[in-house]
């Protein structure tokens, strides 16, 4: 049986073998959206081990080590991330079937070239081993970008952001541009405490009074355009934990917001009522402003509360909704086009065991103005994974061209995680290769070959207008 | 890699490839469920071209080239066939793991003999070749139907049509048996504005006052006997976008009826509570008149609006309605059993995610008295394709018997479309054989040609009394 | 093509076979959840012959018997076994696909040495065959449990049984422990008629007068710690057919349970809020007294009214509801973890294809003080298949790691259904053999070795705290 990395990782037939290794291993990433750093790119520090580069903010890994009871000290804790990193290279082995031990895998090869299997053995060999190496060829944040082929990413910040280090970053020298996402949530949960000072802050930085819903859109706009002239950007990214679309009027929606600002209470009539209307005239907005719409949809926030209160929001307490009706946002894309303003969009749904009712939604909705111009995202958060991307492969190609795609992105807080876009390319190379062999492709290994370089670079460099010159 | 259609399509093992070739291939078709026009098959004319052939009414298609951006000009618009071929063809290569590509190639293969793929380049040449063989060998609508061994299909009719080229067509010398469904949709959307002209006309055709819900039944219930007499028809056939079962008392359905005919607001449980006792009343007079019920539930019809008010219904803006519950069909199920009025039924759900929970329903209203008495339907319309076909397989032979089913069905507007019939075969084949190589199965070669036969034809010709000769 | 039981069975790959015969072929079984009677491993008969065996209580089989359109005469009504089973043995040959083919031909393997494939030709040979073997080898319960190597088995009762059968068995010499599983359903359905019945025989047998919500809850709690010493049982059970997380107060509680008790009418609401305080006060009492929570989620039971009123319930009338929410069991864990009182839980969620929306669930609840604290059961009921445990495999190692889970039960109310272990012991070592030759797992032979024993065996021992000898 197997004891080593293998360089033919998921090919399972000679055609997916040839055209991954032929057409996909060499192409350049595009990763359009991450949730990395700026500060961290900007300051670009040498990472101080394997531990910092692991563990230091992922929680899938925080995740899964707490599925074996692991005392949260080594965790998140007050440990060091050597002993952190030794409590996870523990269960490495028990992770048959996880996406966490096929990423580790990755890493270990491309970055460090590690080709044994990590378990509680060789743990502290290979720790050694690994600082050994950041130390010598001085393994910094934009190293793992460049080592990796990333031609651009885009991080994600709030309208509020005053975006410094993106524009500091933009007099430095090099190979990776880095612009970043504009994602308004916090304008949108009006029923959180902190809604009044966001308006605040939001109204500091625009320089507009804000008195109503209007007056919070055009301060949003303001940062919009801003966003984009700071950084080039034409991608935005709205979080919509569950959502139901409900017709409202103005002066409904005049009054839901007067109350919000005042930390009244809200129905849920009323914060869906809000959220319909925030969504509909945002994406108006990224319309005229020539961005593109991306929609997370369907995430169960703060399931456990205990853990967030513990350790704090977006550290592995999270869940998936599995009530978010496919009508709710097909009625959101239904109004855009009825005004004429659908921007492009890509949904990404986080109930992957519904995906095809999505890509069914996103068919309805492309015109004959732009190419995909509704489309499904890549396979999101837990179904960023061999399977979750093998089953949208197959059942969404059926129902939405998948050669259309614009393909992977990291949706990461890791400066190691680029070997996800080998796995979503090998993963795809696969797929083709079955298709072929079966005989339910013959259009010959040209097409084949643009189709490939389209996946994975070509339409997301279109789709967003990066020109992004693929040398 | 290939580049020619491979007479081994979807066929993966040894045992299915004999099992398709010895045992499926040759079978004739029985396509008991489709929306031909009868007109078309009346008048038979010869096919103008290959562009009329596939473009003229297939939304399949035309939501395709949607996707790509292609102008609606060259879709639906005022373009000429020869033009909106050639859009078409050029995007057949980039549809890569969509059935419309297996489908292209089946029918260039079955009905032009063609076996190299189709693209920008010898499109012109492909079109000449076919429309020089549609002209020398006179393929008309029912050459198509003879050559694929076509022996009945059922249209889809309204209950006002007077079915006039049906009755025609009976005396026609044909190797296919025409007949129609029954389907009395517009009888159930009350809430829609052409309500009352509806019941006019079913009042006119039927010969029956129509003042009350029940005087509508007894106008429906003479329509039904008319069809069955006119056309020997046992096949019903409900669209159901969304349902929610709701009791309802006679004096709430007739206070109900009485503001849809003219013309007021009903609310959404009184829309609900008159489908319920809609269908449950349709579904006792399929019952005592030796009809077949057909329920299509969970579509999201006009999801966008736009296009629809541009193009028109069905034409392919409609989606998956994701949120249908397996309950509400299973009560309307549960109250025609209780009356002892349930009717042979098939169900077809659009949510092909969820298809599981409809089979379990189905083997949970059998009985004793009838073979397969409520059965899932072939995958239906986004279903329709080698993963939907295979996943209903694989999850529900677990929960009903797949020997027993009464097999595919094409659902097209389009005569060239038996081809699926073939590919749902092959995939049934390579399923057996799959469960043959890996030990699942082993009750020899006897029973699986005993099996085949049943599904792709004997199950259908019994379970709606049609007595087609196999010959 | 086959035509004799195959001991390669599910196993396509060479590793996957290699694991199964060396690692988990010959592991013993624990049984930790079935509905075997008590009083039939006391009295310990010889069975009659292998229509008892077989038809006496299974519904599985029922329900495909009554999809062949088989008279309920020869399926639950006055027929003999020897009868009933000629007309199951004829439709066995159709079941091509369904999980009831391959457990009778298990079943017929592995206690009867049969290899050959049943149909109606050789029915009555077999029938001769088995009946001889059972006489001459007295084939009783207890000698299916021990021929099968079952260690302990966990049958269900209710809180009011006086568990005699189970104080006798604690006297007999048994391989096999026998211990059972607390269910308190009848506590929570208190919107049915036998509800004031229930609270008085619960009443008696606990000693505490049962006036309030608050002192049922209290005797429940005696019988839980009765349940506990008479057996040394740690499991406990809940059926939860559709559930809705309401909050409540404390006074809505006491004013629902008084209506309950007079029998009076009871709102949707009143049932959801006191079924998510029956829920979360009886999750405190099982942490408490040191018990494992498992919740079989999302039943659709007595779909069929007019099947239960003729033959009764559990007899293949039940279907699974589509519309149990993750947020409502979510609510209920996260209530038990802010009041410190999270028992060790398995969650069974009936709607497979939802199945990674709650491996998610389970994983967001884990803590740092157990092993998978909270965790997905084996796929359960309609889902105790190859397409179901396979899916269950794939998709959610992705998601909660498959190496801590407690592995497979049978579920069962048959004394021949051990073989089940056996088939999932066969997909999980074929998964585990994809998974090394895809070159997604090379931890090596060793750790592959230790997991699949952890899976089998280990972790449902340590998990209940069973400490059953392995030898």
């Amino acid at each position: 049986m197997k004891t080593k990395f293998d360089e033919e990782l998921f090919l399972t037939t000679k055609t997916g073998r040839e055209l991954y290794h032929k057409y996909a291993e060499n192409l350049p990433i595009i990763d359009y959206h991450c949730h990395l750093q700026p500060v961290e790119i900007y300051e670009n520090r040498e990472f101080e081990d394997l531990g910092e580069m692991w563990l230091s903010g992922d929680h899938y890994k925080w995740r899964a080590m707490r599925t074996f009871g692991i005392d949260e000290k080594y965790i998140t804790g007050d440990s060091s991330y050597h002993e952190k990193y030794l409590a996870f290279a523990r269960i490495i082995p028990y992770l048959i079937g996880n996406p966490i031990y096929v990423w580790c895998a990755l890493e270990l090869k491309r970055y460090f070239d590690i080709e044994e299997p990590l378990s509680a053995e060789n743990a502290e060999e290979v720790y050694q081993q690994t600082k050994e190496i950041i130390r010598r060829k001085h393994i910094t944040r934009r190293w793992c970008m460049e080592h990796s082929r990333v031609k651009l990413v885009s991080t994600t910040e709030d309208p509020t952001d005053d975006l410094k280090y993106h524009i500091a970053l933009k007099k430095e020298k090099m190979d990776t541009r880095v612009i970043t996402a504009f994602r308004p949530d916090k304008a949108m949960f009006l029923e959180r405490e902190d809604f009044p000072d966001y308006l605040n802050r939001l109204s500091q930085v625009s320089g507009v009074k804000i008195e109503s819903f209007d007056s919070m859109l055009d301060a949003l706009e303001i940062r919009l355009q801003f966003f984009r002239n700071a950084t080039g950007t034409t991608v935005s990214d709205d979080g919509i934990p569950h959502f139901t679309w409900v017709d409202y009027s103005d002066a409904e929606i005049r009054d839901i917001f007067d109350k919000a600002r005042k930390n009244w209470p809200l129905t849920q009539r009323e914060v869906d009522q809000y959220q319909s209307a925030f969504l509909y005239e945002m994406g108006r907005r990224y319309c005229r402003n020539g961005y593109v719409m991306q929609l997370h949809i369907g995430t169960y926030l703060d399931a456990n509360t205990t853990g967030v209160a513990r350790v704090g929001q977006s550290t592995g307490f999270d869940c998936t909704d599995d009530q978010c009706a496919v009508t709710s946002v097909g009625e959101l894309l239904n109004r855009l086009t009825i005004a004429g303003e659908l921007p492009k969009t890509i949904l990404y749904p986080l109930d992957g065991t519904k995906i095809e009712t999505w890509a069914v939604l996103a068919a309805g909705f492309c015109g004959s103005d732009t190419k995909a111009k509704v489309q499904l995202g890549a396979p999101w958060w837990f179904n960023d994974q061999v399977y979750g991307i093998r089953r949208q492969f197959e059942s969404c190609a059926n129902l939405y061209p998948v050669s259309l795609s614009v393909g992977m992105l990291t949706d990461s807080r890791s400066f190691l995680s680029y070997p996800r876009h080998e796995l979503y390319r090998r993963v795809l190379c696969d797929y083709f290769g079955d298709l072929v062999e079966r005989g339910e492709y013959f259009s010959g290994e040209e097409t084949l070959k643009q189709i490939i370089e389209d996946i994975c670079f070509n339409n997301v460099n279109e789709f967003f207008g990066f020109h992004v010159e693929q040398q």
